[in-house]
């Protein structure tokens, strides 16, 4: 049924994943020393000899970078390219959007890794941006990529049409807003220590992470102005496939070892977390997120194999290792 | 030269913050249980009898309900209605852009006030929002502040024009994020016990505070389709008045008292941080504050007496004691 093999596959993913990083890089790339909107200031220093110098915007662009740039999945912005596709809208508006969609993302991670909030050392296998750089940096790189994507996705590059682009910016905002995965990483935090029934964590996982694969995928229909049934149609397949990716995330918690996942295991365990595989068992988990993918793959029926993509993808997410 | 009493400008001050607040709380109004937004869950408690709810986007409501109606001056919303009344505009897109912009201003003084930032425990007389709700709700409800920003921002009511909204998304995004505000606080942390030149640390203030000021005002010619002359003019106001605006913070910082301010007070000099009172001495920076004001006012000198209030707040602001 699926045409797409798990190697072509990579491919598609791997071709997104570099032209989104290009376009990353560019856009959070460090001037020169010379441009006007740099200012460095001579330290007055104790030893002689010693420069230092007070580099804002310098030091978050450093900071978002080496956040930004250190690897990921990129599962949403890959949603993003697919949907797009299916509409004819052009490589270039669906990278920029992607890497919208992906700021907002990575600036979620930063602030969650935070002491106050999870408190993570470790990330992609790599020391976490506030063990790296320093909370306060850590916090304004998160606050300032969260600002970059809106104004990212306010710019003509996005699509000429200006109401698509509020479109676009109204539905990143709802997902990823108070009622969205800010709400729900509250919760999350609120639920430590709690007994959540398996509704009660499947509602909470939709705000926490499962609204912003909904738009992320959704924002190909968004640029292609698609009608509303297919656009709810995107929606309905990332939120099953999403669910379906936490719970596979949370079995690599409980049976993955840190080197594989390249972040800390047992996690939730330690932290007192409910999650549906603590809730449901490994077993009933794993059958659900089966049953979830195959749900994911009905709701792209009304699209040919310009949406095999999205199929192979839904498949790959629970057999994943990492 | 100025027609509006003190009196007045007080009033026309008090009319937009109650348009403001009314309409702050009505966006973040905590819905009742029953809404379907909102998830509650009971807590198995050790305690018979003790119930608890995971409460998630009801806590970052709640806690930016705290912040943003707590008070305060209300300069950046003053702005953009005055500049909005010079072409026009109908009060409401006024206020709701207004409500957008403080909402800004409010998050950046959340994240601002956290432990690894300026590490402040008093705001405007009362307890700052961590110390109130705990860093993890003041890091998030800042998070969902910003996002709303935007959300409101790319709508409708802000102006039937899809394209005047993205201006406003793109000008706002811009002043706030890492070559703007965000970039500012960075340099304010590493400026702690430098040495920085007058001329450095007036760059320092255009980027943490100068440039919301200036898209404050620059707003209303924003929604009012004003030429580019005109927004320059009204963005040239605003940075001089910001400037001197600041100049009076240091001022206060150094003579006022914690009673009056509401805040605690001499921290600049117990940060170790320099000011242009510190660098330039109480009385020259009196006088530079003085001339920034003329020189506000000069930028004025193409509006009518519908600019009387912009010419009166730029009086008020040095002469104030709070």
């Amino acid at each position: 049924m699926v045409h797409t093999s798990p190697e072509a596959l990579q491919e598609a993913i791997q071709k997104v994943s570099r032209s989104l990083e290009d376009r990353m890089a560019e856009l959070l790339s460090v001037p020169e020393r010379s441009s006007s909107t740099v200012i460095s200031m001579n330290k007055t220093s104790k030893q002689d000899g010693e420069t230092s110098h007070v580099r804002g915007a310098d030091t978050v662009l450093e900071a978002m970078r080496y956040s930004a740039l250190s690897g990921g999945k990129r599962l949403r912005p890959f949603l993003t390219a697919c949907s797009a596709s299916l509409f004819g809208v052009s490589w270039e508006a669906a990278i920029e959007t992607a890497v919208a969609i992906e700021f907002i993302h990575t600036y979620s991670l930063i602030h969650d890794d935070l002491p106050a909030m999870d408190n993570d050392d470790l990330r992609r296998g790599k020391p976490t941006l506030h063990k790296a750089y320093g909370e306060a940096a850590a916090i304004l790189a998160g606050d300032g990529m969260l600002t970059y994507a809106f104004q990212i996705l306010a710019s003509p590059k996005i699509h000429s049409d200006a109401a698509v682009r509020c479109d676009l910016i109204n539905a990143l905002a709802t997902a990823s807003g108070c009622w969205g995965m800010v709400g729900g990483q509250m919760m999350d935090l609120e639920a430590e220590n709690v007994t959540l029934s398996v509704d009660e964590i499947i509602r909470l996982q939709r705000l926490k992470t499962g609204e912003l694969f909904a738009v992320s995928c959704e924002a190909g229909g968004i640029l292609g102005k698609a009608p509303g049934m297919m656009r709810n149609l995107l929606r309905a397949y990332a939120l099953d496939m999403g669910l379906a990716f936490q719970i596979t995330d949370d079995l690599l918690d409980v049976e993955g070892t840190r080197t594989e996942t390249g972040k800390n295991v047992n996690k939730d365990k330690i932290a007192g977390k409910a999650t549906l595989v603590s809730v449901m068992g490994v077993e009933r988990a794993r059958e659900h997120s089966q049953r979830l993918i195959e749900q994911a793959i009905s709701h792209l029926s009304v699209f040919d194999k310009k949406a095999d993509n999205l199929r192979a993808l839904a498949e790959f997410v629970i057999s994943r290792k990492v």
